[in-house]
């Protein structure tokens, strides 16, 4: 792409910089943020600044939050000790959205992966073993994507709470509740099966 | 979506007021900038902030320019009273690319748009009228979308200089060069039919 304003080419390299966004995507939201309002392109920067400047973790379950401690953390109404491991902030609303969960959580701010340089070391798996080891944890369950990245941080904190005394689950994967049979994948119809439940227990959720 | 964050939610509120971003999307772009070097964001702020406050337009051609008058219609070599109308800096790069223009461009900065409140007033078709009939242009190439709003736009500058003297054009539109007829459009494969060329035409651009 040849560019005849240095300002729109480094506007544009800039925006391509984010995943997903390609250099005709970048152009395009560029030129929409230039036929808007000077005020709009003024509030996407100040937000963007001020979130990466001022943004804080929980001290607890490294979870974005604007306070110390989350609002999930500090509530007393909460199990304290129950922690669902996630990999970031977009899997706790997930969960929360459900209204199904009334543990902890623990934000893990990714999955180890060889392949992106990502090791144990980068993400928070330290804080969350030195938690079970405390021994205030009854149980963890795992909710990392069921990908090799994901089984791999699952073994590894595992193998790190070896001869430790805390329950280990992760989340049952299976066919949708809306799902027609015919149209799943053979993997997630597989561990359906494998992975069945007492007729009982099914009435008893739903 | 339910926020833990009072900063995060407004980031991705601004981030999601973009065209086609929807607030998932936005979220997972925070959520990235987040990952990355704090530098990162503030060269995407600094260069959308800069753009915005400093952009300019070339005053001959209303393209964007770093300059008062563009490098194209500065370059002596350019054929001066050719002029191909677009609808933004797009178009000019995607024409530039090609190479096979050697004339000037007018940009509108848009179409008329009932529907999206643009009218005539909203773009840059007054300077083109008074251009064309100062007298110095001796042909206008149409170059908007082939679309209601496209087609509404150069009528309307077509109205505009009845009894003006000068050759008004549209670009060709057809079959790509390397399109399969049977995968064509009909609309498409009609216009190719009913503005088809001379053969030996078709020989010299070939
Ligand atoms: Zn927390
Ligand atoms: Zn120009």
């Amino acid at each position: 792409m040849e560019f005849s304003s240095k300002l729109l080419e480094n506007a544009v390299y800039e925006m391509s910089q984010l995943p997903g966004i390609g250099k005709r995507t970048a152009l395009r939201l560029v030129l929409h943020l230039l036929r808007q309002p000077e005020t709009q392109t003024q509030h996407l920067v100040k937000a963007l600044g001020t979130l990466r400047e001022d943004v804080k973790f929980c001290k607890k379950c490294h979870s974005i939050s604007d306070v110390e401690v989350c609002d999930i953390c500090s509530n007393p109404n909460r199990i304290q000790d129950i922690v669902c491991v996630v990999e970031d902030i977009r899997d706790v609303m997930a969960i929360e959205s459900t209204s199904q969960y009334r543990g902890l959580y623990h934000v893990l701010g990714g999955k180890i992966s060889p392949m992106d340089g990502i090791g144990p070391q980068d993400l928070k798996i330290h804080t969350l073993v030195e938690k079970v080891k405390s021994g205030t944890i009854k149980e963890l369950i795992f909710a990392l994507s069921a990908t090799m990245e994901g089984d791999t941080t699952n073994f590894y904190i595992y193998k790190q709470l070896e001869g430790v005394e805390v329950k280990i689950a992760t989340i049952a994967r299976g066919i949708g509740v809306n799902d027609e049979l015919e149209y799943a994948d053979e993997v997630t119809l597989g561990r359906s099966i494998i992975n069945r439940i007492p007729f009982e227990n099914a009435l008893k959720s739903s």
